[in-house]
């Protein structure tokens, strides 16, 4: 393993630390890795090294490349510099990405407290994205501001573009309040952007990863399963990522988006909410429909009652298209026909 | 291990089955042990075998006493129907607590998809409420319409009598779409209830315990960590219980509360921003305040700006009182004094 | 979930008491499972409670079909009548296969302690060999004679036909000496019969599936990776049998055997030393192996080494001769070729 | 961290790389932390990078001090370099224990394959001795001599001044026989040293940490509990060494030794067997065995049976005297008074 430590802006103390691994085609060995880039937390007025080092280890470990940035701080913290300083880490590991033996599209972030508001802002605000974000008991939303008054509420900025995300806290965090995660996820799902989520019962604020040499773990202190945040986070890499083995790099199990509601045309992996709004895609899906609903009523009136918005949103409006024309027996002729079909008109 | 079958309702072919492990004063025994009364889903059109038995069972493992409620389903599921048998069992249960080696106030309701809303309702509406409840893909929404049109939307109906939840889904669930959860979730935030949650990256609904003889498992059609609700419900249930032992019954890790908000009269343990919307709580406070703030101010600028609130909520309302002043060194004896005197005051 | 006892024998009052699964063809169901037969232990003196339901119902909740056998105790004790309980069950419970949903061929014992010794008995001596064992703490050599004098010491019954075995133990236990399952794993190890063992650093005899309610599992009496066992021995189990799921019975991941030196013919899968003993194949053997050294030795010097016996037993003797020749980079025609060769040998 | 590589010797290539970790009193951090010496495998011809960093690592992220030696190789690895490559390390570390900010009492070596064998050496021979050792499918017994004809057996080096060891190794290795680690651990527990062992069901030689970018992890290769071993030697050493946390350095939990045979004075925690041996204390002991046994022989008749040896050795020889005279209700007085007896009487 090579270490080296970068100055990326001399002036505002800013610097790039890298944990290389070896590379090739040896035995035992993988030509190039995922990557990990820890923003640690300090409300923006110091970076803890509780949320740096430890955090590379975790993510070395498991074979990633790792680089701890640390941000403007301070006075030096007025906004948009701390997100600069992420683009000019980004853009640098990704120029580099063949001399560092790592995959360009395979980059996340991961940022605590105010570095996780600071990975916020890099997923939803940043030219250069992420290709995931780990959020930490991250500060997402408006609180940010006691801590820089000049940086945005992120949760306002989430838009089809943001990269998978995974959130962690604890339900009891006693300096960013829980509510911080939860509109940070309401956003996500919103925007049909993929994520996965762990609010454990009670724990401080800072417990980085758990480890006993960095965080009181005593049960009476911290929910047990807090420190399950490293080994989920780790498989969740692996799903939205690929498994990066010596057999080779595998294909990603966890699609970015749950459906095709913001891709650039319709498709059957559109929600049926989303086409009904269409009226191009509309006129074409009521006849089929009808003759669903009709087919249906025999055996399983229930499944009209899922059609019916009389008293509020129908349960069907957030499936997709293709899982809601299965149990109507449709032919994957007919379903490659209609996708066809809808592929044709524009999503707007 | 004894079974029983109870007829509750026979016109509406409502049973309670229970398997009541043995206790006893004897050697590696329990006197009496915590419970959980299951309600499996099925869009109150059926009750699902997948989860019945395999739920009770993995409970039953861990030492509970377990109870499954096949509840009012079809023409019958006219609310509140439902409800009324959860009351029934319910009350059955807390009747036979001594009979049945059981507590009657460490008892939990775990429901899944339509089971997950009738345990909502029963968390928030009943007279006769769970201790806690488990919510595995639960219909907490208004999209319970859609399977049984006469039932509430749960999410409004929380309430500070509501008990701790534990709340697990999958984000893809392409059937009762994954804001349900976030939206109760976001409620449970907002009257302080004690919660932990978990949405796994990817899954189909209704993956009951994720054994391979249920649910098929493969890392293609559902993400690995999905398996942990399990292990982890058992122990989140130890921490708002409290572990049931041969070493005797212990105290809970987890309060019900995460503050004092909630409780009849004011508190240290009340947070910064509840204190100061009361005029006489805030008349006293003011003064500490502006003293912590100008004690920091040497030493700690950012703090003061914690408290800064003209770009919106500040970062030390969510805070606890007694966290607050703890970084101003207040001494035991007067953090003791102010609690005394806060006491006096109503929390309405 | 049917439960239901069965007396074997009035006299020695030997019951079976069954916890049955649902199985069938619908929705998240299996048409048969594995089972498990569960023998507590107590000295031969009692079946102890804390040994029985729990562990029976830690495999239910993994969906196996378990039975709980109360053997001949005390007076009743005498060899071979816990044996011959023993047999009567496992005949039973293989003519119910069908009835009972369950593979004949896929029925594991556990025991503990001394059900542990009769566990090792019916995997080593049986009639009726149960397809594989998971031993607890077992009391497998000759210290049976303190609480049985008639029964055998069953370290040295093990032989080929003996089943994959699953051990655990705590390196502490004051009752059974450690040696035991060391002897036993070792009288495996020598017949080539697969396992797979677990010795935790230190905690009492008896703890069963380490549940609180059974067990004192603070970490000041008992290595908390103890209760790891349960999980481990299931994950085994499916190994072993192959994985029982939705999809259907998977194939073995484990074989029963490690290579083919119990076969009746030999193999190119038999060990390099065990072929060696063997003049015929020794005859055929020995100009391949010459050659494979003449054309190492330019390379790798030390893989020559690996031949020499001249200081005891070579470093080659173990390995398969499959494995040995891939250094060599034999084609897999010339492979095929020799092993059809050997095939026409006999192993004696 | 800090990485730094010291030459050991020059002409035999020997080198010691270090990972040390920060340390201080800070907020989150530790004064002194434990730590861990790699010794690779290879043959003694080489130093394979697969067990080198990422062994590094996982105990690194875990919080301890790392250091990897790479020894004496090839022709240079006639014994006993190799061994004294490991007591100049060993020795280096100890002596810059306070500038390098760990515990000189506290460290581990871990070593694979025939850096296994080295380990094995280091805990049986070394006048340095670590105080833990953990063993990776190690080449323990005679079967070294194939890759380093002057090296030892160290399964007849095992000594009483062993420290404890943690074993591990799959069932189907089929370079080095699993017979290697049994043989190493039945010469433990004659010894009576502490130790824990874990033997997986089947996979290959040399899979390091498991982590997939080292080892082709699928299922059908290698037993997915075998990546247990990593987080579970992280646990054993905390056992045997005491939790390194922010709370302070506590003790150990599991002790070197399991009972006082190998104490320079006899006790009550000797093994009754072992008391038996010797006349004097045979004298003292014969009465209170006597009343223990006529007392219990109305209602435990089997417990006089445990100590009957005439078809072998007593099912109570194992156990230590104070567990065994527990079943006569002695009191605390006079267990005592019979342990300051028994002090008087030199173990020999």
């Amino acid at each position: 393993m090579k270490t080296e430590t970068i100055v990326l802006n001399e002036t505002r103390n800013v610097t790039l630390t890298a944990y290389r691994l070896d590379c090739g085609e040896g035995f035992g060995c993988v030509p190039k890795r995922p990557a990990v880039l820890v923003l640690p937390g300090g409300g923006y007025q110091m970076c803890s090294d509780r949320e740096a080092d430890p955090v590379a280890l975790a993510y070395a470990k498991a074979g990633y490349q790792t680089f701890i940035l640390r941000y403007s701080l301070g006075k030096d913290a007025v906004w948009p510099n701390p997100l600069d300083d992420y683009e000019q880490a980004m853009a640098l590991i990704r120029e580099h990405a063949d001399a560092w033996c790592l995959y360009p599209d395979k980059i996340a972030v991961i940022g605590f407290s105010a570095g996780g508001h600071l990975a916020c802002a890099a997923a939803t605000m940043a030219k250069n994205r992420p290709n995931a974000a780990i959020l930490g008991y991250a500060v997402a939303g408006a609180e940010v501001k006691a801590c820089c008054p000049t940086a945005p509420d992120t949760v306002a900025q989430v838009d089809a573009l943001t990269p998978p995300c995974f959130l962690f806290a604890t339900r009891t965090d006693n300096l960013v309040p829980i509510h911080n995660s939860i509109d940070f996820m309401s956003a996500l799902a919103a925007q049909g952007i993929a994520f996965e989520s762990h609010i454990y019962a009670y724990g401080p604020h800072g417990f980085s990863t758990c480890e006993s040499t960095i965080q009181d773990m005593r049960p009476e202190t911290i929910c047990q399963r807090t420190s399950h945040w490293v080994e989920d986070s780790i498989g969740w890499l692996r799903d939205v990522f690929g498994e990066c083995s010596v057999n080779g790099m595998g294909e990603p199990l966890c699609p970015s988006h749950m459906n095709d509601d913001h891709e650039p045309f319709l498709s059957v992996a559109c929600t049926f909410g989303h086409l009904m709004q269409n009226e191009t895609a509309a006129a074409i899906l009521q006849p089929m429909i009808d003759a669903l609903i009709s087919n249906l009523s025999d055996n399983a009136a229930g499944m009209a009652a899922a059609f019916d918005d009389s008293d509020g949103p129908s349960m069907v409006q957030g499936m997709k298209l293709c899982d809601l024309l299965a149990y109507g027996n449709i032919s994957d002729e007919a379903l490659q026909a209609l996708d066809a079909q809808l592929h044709q008109i524009e999503n707007k």
